[in-house]
């Protein structure tokens, strides 16, 4: 079943950043895995090669009709120099997922780690050193196919190229303040804002942009039948602490299941903290911050791991949470989970995957 | 304010597909039109080049987020040989609307419209000669930033491609299949769906899928909210004629606005025939079918012009329009419109555009 991944040597190795010039997705490492599809032949040619442009026909389909999806998820640095990977099985699964809402050919799960797992481990040397840094691997498939019809392609491409990353906090968690978006929509039941496809991010960047324009870091979005139920910030997952209760939005078939979100989760269960997943108005969340039930607002996501939200505007109304100071919780969230992936702290759930 | 478009000689020309081979959007011509953005030097470096692979970074953000838009019309050769062009400012026009909303840098109205003059001009040759057959061009928009961080690109590629296509229909108009969707939804208010970008082509697929492996040629679709009003049919718009009257779906901020969509109302104005924009619920249109006043059902877009409907099915319900055969007013629309297309016919609208 597991196809031989063949191996180029690259001639020559890129000089590697230094720590702070890192920031996100800025650098690319030496090597990156491709593999082809084709109709006839399936998926083939599995290869770790050198890192190189990609030479596509102007009509390839990704162009025109965006047949794209792409996963997201980080090596780190253990402080014994080891590398350890976090619940990639998840991102894998998830792939999959999105190549099937998307009509393309999904992928054997097995290769794919496979070939992650060499890919970082030929790399290793790529996993900056700094607190909070972190290799990002970045999978994704495009329709490669010349053709101007409106179906699916019969041609892809997979890869997987690395980027180091700096640390999202510079010090300490800050709280960001969040701008509810009431106008424009990320994805609605029936759509695609439930897989990593590639459109969901363009028809989010008018709003982003606008929410920054007005001095806020992020935009909340809202259901888009009836604009009153809280789907999700930026590219994160949200979650409310009530009254010493967690709550976040359930997964309705436009929310992105984040393997952050169920990571929180999973850990709050095993803290006896009690966690809902449920239907969530944001007239309910400004109730409870005026009832003073509001404690704490936090997003979840690869990128930061947990971000503390401090302040939230809807329409002329404007809240602030836990005096824009992150919450207990959320640091211990944050601390446990980062912990955890570092290989600092105890795994009971198996979540790391050393390489 | 015009830039010079440089040109760059090719050094082979491909041998012409014969007309009964051209299909759609599978072959393409020898030039190609490509201009440039970066964001300190804004649009920049129109040039008409030999047709020629792309060479990207693998990072280019067209492939993870998705920012591209693209427009699609035709060059009609006509009986004496000119080549002319359909409403093309329409297109351009529209082209700098889906730029706004997805964040893309507008162009330059006038040079686009030259660049797409020089490139057909040059390219006379590639109008296939046979009924039915044109040069199907397609501008398009890509990100090309080599970044993975959420936000617009610094840096695109705006390209103009040409095709040479066969006849839509063979002989004389079908009449199309149906199905009602009632469970994927293409658009929603607030999202993207009435503009042309990447995205919701790729969103389409699985549904379009669906319906044809029950056997339909095109699917319908609904709000997003409600499942209960009309949107559009596949890529095109969709008309309905009942008791004499003519309606269709009111742009709502989710349905793409068609030219040909455009074109149909002013043609019905012309005539004095009845015509209205509104919301139209599918149960309405079943219903009056039930009393024996659905007389026409058809959608409209540059690739068919006019496409006849003869059965739309809902559900476990299912209704054959006008014996499933075309019906008068469609094929009086579809004969005028390609006449003033093809220059054999008065074109008291100045649609169009001779080159
Ligand atoms: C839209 C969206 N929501 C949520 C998330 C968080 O998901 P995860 O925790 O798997 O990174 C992401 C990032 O992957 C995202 O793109
Ligand atoms: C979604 C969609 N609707 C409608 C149309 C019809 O538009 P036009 O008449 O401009 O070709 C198209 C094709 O461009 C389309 O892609």
């Amino acid at each position: 079943m597991n196809q031989m991944i063949e191996r180029v040597k690259t001639s020559s190795q890129k000089e590697k950043p230094s720590v702070d010039a890192l920031g996100f997705g800025k650098y690319f490492s030496d090597y990156m895995f491709t593999m082809d599809y084709e109709t006839e032949k399936g998926w083939h040619s599995p290869k770790i090669t050198p890192y190189e442009p990609l030479v596509l026909d102007p009509s390839a389909m990704v162009f025109h009709y965006g047949q794209a999806v792409f996963e997201g998820l980080k090596a780190y640095r253990t402080d014994d120099g080891k590398a350890l990977l976090f619940r990639p099985l998840k991102n894998i699964k998830r792939l999959n997922l999105s190549c099937e809402r998307m009509s393309i050919p999904t992928l054997d799960e097995d290769l794919v780690m496979d070939a992650i797992h060499q890919l970082v481990e030929l790399e290793k040397d790529w996993i900056p050193n700094g607190e909070g840094t972190s290799l990002y691997i970045r999978p994704f498939i495009i329709a490669t196919e010349p053709y101007l019809g409106v179906r699916p392609s019969h041609s892809y491409k997979f890869m997987v190229i690395l980027s180091p990353v700096g640390a999202y906090y510079s010090g300490q968690l800050n709280p960001v303040k969040i701008y509810v978006e009431d106008y424009y929509v990320r994805a609605v039941p029936g759509g695609v804002g439930h897989v990593k496809t590639s459109g969901n991010y363009a028809a989010s960047l008018k709003a982003q942009n606008n929410a920054e324009e007005l001095g806020f870091e992020q935009v909340l979005w809202l259901d888009a039948k009836e604009k009153k139920y809280i789907e999700e910030v930026g590219s994160m997952n949200i979650f409310f602490k009530i009254n010493g209760e967690v709550i976040t939005p359930k997964l309705n078939g436009s929310i992105l299941s984040g393997i952050t979100r169920d990571s929180v989760i999973e850990l709050l269960k095993h803290w006896d903290v009690p966690v809902r997943e449920e239907r969530i108005s944001l007239e309910d969340i400004f109730k409870a911050h005026a009832n003073g039930d509001l404690e704490e607002v936090f997003g979840s996501g690869t990128a930061a791991v947990i971000s503390p939200v401090g302040e939230l505007k809807w329409g002329n109304e404007s809240i602030t949470v836990n005096d824009n100071k992150i919450g207990q919780l959320s640091f211990q969230i944050y601390d446990t989970i980062t912990k955890i992936q570092l290989g600092r702290a105890d795994d009971p759930f198996n979540w790391t995957f050393e390489v």
